[in-house]
C-alpha cells in the first residue's frame, strides 16, 4: 500500500464481496473508483450493479455496464472451440477464456476514464489473479493492478462482514453466514468450488447444479439436433442461422434440458496446488462434439493430429493466463489456418447427459466411400501398393531387429 | 507369388474367411498351414476352429488355441491404460491394442514349428495388415508374411464362396450374402464398420450394437461402483481384488447394462484414408474414466502435462502399428515412471451411457486441502507469493508491449 | 508399364542419366518429353540442356529452361530459416527443399503443354523420388508421376551406358566409369553421398569438396559482416540492400572462402535406412546462424520456444516430402506470424570453418540493459517478486516431496 | 527478516561475495553458519575456502569441502548429454545442471548438522535463485532457503565493501573496485556475463574469455581424437578409459588449445528477461558433437526422432530448475532407454574452434551399406516397395487436392 491511486477501474459484480472492494479502494487508497460490470451471459441483471455503485458515490460517467456477449463467443469462445482445448484432458476452460477479455475491457476503459490503475476481486490462492493481472499486464504495460484480497486483512468472513456494516454496505441475509461453495458463470459454464466440495471423495451434492438438471430427470426421450459449421464455427442450429451467443444460448438451453456437460475434475492449478471443481458446461459440451465432428470429415490427418499434439499446450496456456502472449497467438494462427474448409453440418442425439455425433456431412468431406469402400472400388485404391507402404515402414524395425537378437 | 514357402503359421479364426484363406494357402503355395487361433476374449468359441483345422488337414501338433486374455490385459490394455491413450481425441485403441499381441504369437509358433511364414487375414485397405506385419518383422526380421488378400484374385463375394464350394469348404447360410457390416472383437472392445455403415450421415442402425445395450434401455437407477488402483493398474472392483482379465471382463458387465462405451466415429487410417467405425467399449470406458480419475490427485501437475503433450503421439504409434518400435517403448518408459504413486479408489456413477468419476480417495493423493481451502490455511500458503509470480510471469509480456506499442 | 502416355514432362538436367531417362521415355511409351531445366543456382551452364534436348527431337517450344532462383530462396529456403529448421540437429534441408519447387514447374508445365505424366531421374532407395511425388501428386491429384529408376532394367553403368550408345546418346569420357560419389547442387548447398562415402568411418577425402575451400587454406585474418533483417528474411549485406538469391550467392562467396558449411553426417533417410551424406552450405550456414542471432533480442521467450518445440516435426516434414501438406502450412503460419518483429542487423564473424555472431542490434529489441543490469536498476525490477515467484513454482515439488518422504 | 534460525548450511565459495553473506547470516539472524564448499572442477584452490572459514569462526566440523567432480560429470552433466540438450538451440547448460547437486549436498548437510536453512549467493535477477531453491524444496520440503541478494540493503558494491571491512573480512585489491564481468566456472564450463557484455551488439572482449584460446592462436595443424562411448556415455579418450570426470577434463586440455566451444548468446531467464551471456565450454562441446556422432549410427529414426522433439522441454526444464521435477525423470527414463545400444567409436578433427565429426563406427551400427549402396544390394531392397509407400502416403494429398481445386 505504499503506492497511491487516483483513479481505479474495478471489475465490479454488484455482489457483496465487490462492493466491499469498491469501498476498501475508496478508504484505503483515497482513490476515484470506476466500476465495470460485463455482461457475460452470467445470467443476473446488470442494473442492480448501477444502482448500488451510485449509491456508493460512483459517478454515474464512470459506471460502465457492457454487453460483451457475442465478443466473447465470438472472439475468445469461438476460436478456443477450433482447438478442441480441453484442460487436464477435460475441462472446456470456462473461467479461463472469460478473463482476458474482462481485462481488455478494463484497460480500455483505464485509458477511456484516465485511471491508473485496475482492480479485481480474485483471490491470492487461484488462478483468475493471474489472468487477470497477465491479461493487464500484456495489454498495457504501465497499468498497476490492485488485488485486495492479497493485499487486506479481511481474511475472515466475519471482518469482512464487519466492514461491511461499518461501511454502510448493505449485507444481504444469505450472505452473512458461509456460502457453501463460490461459483462463476458465463454463457459458456458455471464453476462451483470451496467448502462442501473440499473433500474429493464426496460427491457433490445435488444442490451445487444450477444449470443443468440431472440426468436422471431429464426427458425420457433423446433429441435430435443439427449444428451447421463455417470456417470451423457455429453458425446455425437445426438448420436456422445464429450469431456466436445465440447459438451457444440455444445450445446452453438444450444441454441443461438434457443434463449435459456436468463434471467433476480436480485440477491443477497454475499457482502450484490441486483443486477440485465442479462445472456445468452444457451448450459447451455439445458443441465442442460437434466441432470434433464436422473436423472429422473435414480435416486433413496430418492437421488434424498436429493439432490434437498442440492443444493440450494450447489449453495450458489459456489456463494458465496467456491469452494475450505470442505464443497462444502463433497457435491459434496455425489452428486458424486449418479451419478453412472445416465447414458443413453435425447431427447429435442428446439424451440424459449424453450428446453423440450420430451424423455429419460436408460439402468439403474429405470421406471418400470410393476408397473406404469393401465393394469394388473401381481402381481409387490398389491393394499391392500397401505391401510397399508396409516393407519401407518395418525397414528400420527390421534392422533393429537385426542388430539386436 | 514367385516366393515359395514350405510352412506357414495363420491367424485363423474359424470363420468362412480365414478357412477360404487356409485352403488357399495350401492350394496356392502348396505348403503346410499351421494354425493359430487366440482367444482375447472375443467371446466365441474356440473349439469349432480346431474341429475345422482337422477337417481341412492340419496336424492336431499344429493346430494353436491359446487364451491369451491374461496377457492380453495385463501387458498391453493396461500399459496403454496408463497413458490415457486414446487416438484422435475418442477412438480407445480396442483392434489396434489386440495385434501386436497376435503378431507375437504367430512369430512364436513360427519359431516353434519351424515355420518359414506367417498370414493373415486382414484387407489392404486397412489399418490391421500394417500392424500385424510391422509387429511382425519387429519381432523377426528374417519372418515371411503372406497377405492373401493383397494377393488373390477372390475380390467378390461370390468369388469367394465359389472358392469355397469347390474346395469343400462348408459355407454357413448367413454367410452367403453379403454381411451387412463388418466386426472384429476382443476383451477391450467391439468395432463395426462398412457396408450399412459407410455413409457417415446416417445414424447406425440399433442392429450393430452387439455389446452394449441401448442407453434408452438401460436400467433407471444409477449404479455405483469402485475401481481400486495400484501403480497406474486396476486391482480392484468394489473393494473385490480381480486379475487384469477379469476386473476388465467385469467392467464391461457394467458397461453393457448401463449402455457404456458406444463411439461413432469418422477416423484416419495410416493408409492414407478416412473411414467411419462404430466402436463398443463398456469396459474400458468406464475403466479410462477411472483412470484419469485416479491420477487426478496423484500425479503431479508436471507429470500429468507432459502425459498429455506425449499421448497424442504414443495413440498415434499404436494405432499405426509402431507396438514394438523403440520411440513407443521410450513412451511407456516415460509413462510407467509416472505411475508409481498412482494407487487409490475411484467411485463412479454408471448411467444410461454416462460414466462418471463422483469421487477419489488415495493414500499417495497430493490434494491438500489444506493448501486449497477457503477458510484460515494456517499458514500453508502465503498469498502474497502470489504478487511475485505474477509479476515475474508477466515480465516478458510487460517488455513485449512496451516495445509494440 | 502397362499404363500409357501421350506426352510427359521430364526434370531434364541435360546430363548423361537423365538423357538417357528421356530417350528411355521416348522408346518405352512412345511417348513425347517435354523438358524441363530449372535454374536453381546449381553453377551448371543450362543452354548446353537445350541443345542436347533439341538433338534428341525435342520441339523447341517443348523445351522450358527457368530461372528459379529469386522463387527458390524466397519462398522456399527464406521461410524454411524463419523455422531455424534442421535435420536431427545439423542439415540444413538443402536438397529437401528444391524439390517442392521443381515438382511445382512440373505440374504447371504439365498443365500448359497438356501433358499427361511428369518423370524424374531420383532413384527408388533415396528421399528424393517421395520429395518430387508427394509434391506433385499434391499439387495435381490426377497427375501420373514416371520414376524410370523404380521401373527399368537399366541397374547396372554398363547396361546404362550400353543404352546410351546405342541410342546415339554421347556419353562423355568421364562418365564411362563409375563416378567415385553423387552429388546434387542449389543455391543453398551441394551434397555428396555414395561410393567412396560409403563407410561413415572413413573421413570424407578432400576432392568430395566443390562448394568450400579447406578450413585449413582458408585467409588467416578473421572477417566481419553484418546481415541486415526484415520480418525474419535477409535484406541486407554489409549495409547493401540485395535480393534474397544475391544475399545468398554473396554469403556463399564468404562461406567459400571461409570454409563455413561443411558437414559430415549420418542421416535416417524416410524410406527407412541410413545413409551417410557430406553437405556443404556455405552462405546457409552463415544465414541460419545470423537469423538466430536476430531472434535472440527480438523473439519473445514464449514464441522461441515454441518455434524450438515444432522447428523438428516442421524439418522432419520438408525432409519427408511434406512441403505442400497442410500440416507443413499451419507450422508455417505459426512461425510466419513470429517473425513480424525480427528485424535488426545482426556481426558474424568468419574464419576458418567458424561463423560466429559477435553483436546484433535492433529497433525492436526486447533485450533491456535497464532490467538485466548488476547496476541500480531504477526500480525496473524488484528482486522480492523473485521470493514469490520461486515459492509458488515450488509448491507442487513440495507437496510431492511431503507425500514421498 | 522475520523468521529466525538455529543454523544454517551456506554455499561458500571462500571468495568476498560468500564470506558477506557468511558473516551477514551471523549478524543478522544470530544464527550458526556451516560452510559448504564444492569442487565442481572450476579450478580454484579450495583450501583457502577453509582457513576463511575458521577464520570467521565456523566450528571445523561445520566446514564441508566436497569433491563432487566424479559424481558431477557421471549423474548430472552425462544423462543431460545422452539428450543432447541445448537452451535455446545452443546453450550446453552449463551452470543450470551444477546447481541441483550443490543444492543436493546442502540439504544432506544441512541434515546431517541438524540445520535448519540453507543459503546461497545468488541475487533476486538471475536462474540461479531459483535453480538453488526448487531444488532444495523438492529434496526437503521443510527447509527454509536464505537469499541475502534479494533481502538484505547491501545493494551497491561500496555498501558491501563497507559491510566487508566493518566486520573484519579482508577485502582483496582486485575486488575493491568494480568487476568488470561476472563468471560462474566448472568442470562443463566458464560463463561470463555483466558489465562490458550488456551491450548485446559489442563484440566480447578477449580479456574475458579464460578457458580456450582464441581460435586465431591456436595450433596451425588439426589434430584427430577418437572417443569411445558405451550405453550412451563416454568412456575413453584416444583409447584410453577414463573415469566420467577425467575424460571430460582431457577434453577440456583439447579443447582449450583448439580454441574450441566458445558461444556469444542473447538467451531468455525463467524469471523473464533477456541476457547476454559469455559461455566457454570447450570439452562439452567436443563431447556433445561425438555423442551426436555416436548415436547418428546406433539410434533408430524413431527414438532419435522422438528425442530431437522432447530435447528443447528437458533442455528448458534444466534451465529453469526443475531437475529434481517428475516430469524432467519421465523425461530422462525414455532418453535413456535409448541409450543402450549407444556405444561405439567416434572419430573427431580439432581444429581452431571447429570440432567436426569425421568417422563412427559401432558393434551396434544400424548403418547398412548393403542397404543403401548404390551399387547391387543383392535383393536388400526392392525399389519397387518405394511406389507403394509414396502412393499411400501421397493418398490424403491427393484426396485433400481433389477437394479444394
Amino acid at each position: 500500500m505504499s503506492e497511491s491511486f487516483k483513479r481505479v477501474v474495478l471489475a465490479y459484480s454488484g455482489g457483496l464481496d465487490t462492493s466491499v472492494i469498491l469501498k476498501w479502494l475508496q478508504v484505503t487508497y483515497g482513490c476515484e473508483v470506476v466500476t465495470f460490470t460485463a455482461d457475460l451471459g452470467q445470467g443476473e441483471e446488470l442494473e442492480p450493479a448501477r444502482a448500488k455503485a451510485e449509491l456508493m458515490g460512483i459517478r454515474p460517467e464512470h459506471i460502465f455496464i457492457d454487453d460483451l456477449r457475442e465478443e466473447f463467443v465470438r472472439d475468445f469462445v469461438f476460436p478456443m472451440m477450433r482447438a478442441n482445448a480441453r484442460y487436464e484432458g477435460d475441462y472446456l476452460l470456462g473461467t479461463s477464456i472469460a478473463r482476458p477479455l474482462i481485462s481488455k475491457r478494463l484497460v480500455e476503459i483505464a485509458k477511456e476514464v484516465g485511471a491508473d490503475a485496475v482492480a479485481h476481486g480474485a483471490t491470492g490462492k487461484g488462478n483468475d489473479q493471474v489472468r487477470f493481472e497477465l491479461s493487464a499486464y500484456a495489454l498495457n504495460p504501465d497499468i498497476k493492478v490492485i488485488a485486495p484480497w492479497r493485499e487486506w486483512d479481511l481474511t475472515s468472513r466475519t471482518a469482512l462482514i464487519d466492514f461491511a456494516e461499518k461501511n454502510q454496505i448493505p449485507v444481504p441475509k444469505d450472505k452473512r453466514g458461509e456460502s457453501p461453495f463460490s461459483t462463476d458463470a458465463n454463457l459458456l459454464h458455471t464453476s462451483s468450488e470451496g467448502k462442501v466440495l473440499e473433500n474429493p471423495w464426496d460427491e457433490t451434492p445435488d444442490y451445487v447444479y444450477s444449470r443443468t438438471v440431472n440426468p436422471e430427470d431429464a426427458p425420457d426421450t433423446p433429441e435430435y439436433i443439427t449444428i451447421d459449421f463455417e470456417r470451423g464455427d457455429g453458425v446455425a442450429l437445426n438448420g436456422q442461422a445464429m450469431s456466436p451467443a445465440t447459438l451457444l444460448a440455444a445450445l446452453n438451453d438444450l444441454g441443461r434440458k438434457h443434463g449435459i456437460g456436468r463434471l467433476d475434475l480436480v485440477e491443477n492449478r497454475f499457482v502450484g496446488m490441486k483443486s477440485r471443481g465442479m462445472y456445468e458446461t452444457p451448450g459447451g459440451e455439445i458443441y465442442a462434439r460437434a466441432h470434433r465432428g464436422i473436423e472429422s470429415i473435414t480435416l486433413d490427418r496430418g492437421a488434424a493430429h498436429l493439432k490434437d499434439e498442440l492443444m493440450p499446450k494450447y489449453a495450458e496456456l489459456i489456463y494458465n493466463g496467456f491469452w494475450f502472449a505470442p505464443e497462444r497467438e502463433m497457435l491459434q494462427a496455425a489452428i486458424d489456418l486449418s479451419q478453412e474448409k472445416v465447414s458443413g453440418t453435425v447431427r447429435l442425439k442428446l439424451y440424459k447427459g449424453n450428446a453423440s455425433v450420430v451424423g455429419r456431412k460436408s460439402p468439403n468431406s474429405l470421406y471418400s466411400e470410393r476408397h473406404v469402400t469393401f465393394e469394388d472400388d473401381a481402381g481409387a485404391y490398389d491393394q499391392k501398393d500397401a505391401a510397399g507402404f508396409i516393407k519401407l515402414n518395418a525397414l528400420r524395425l527390421k534392422l533393429l531387429a537385426k542388430r539386436d537378437r
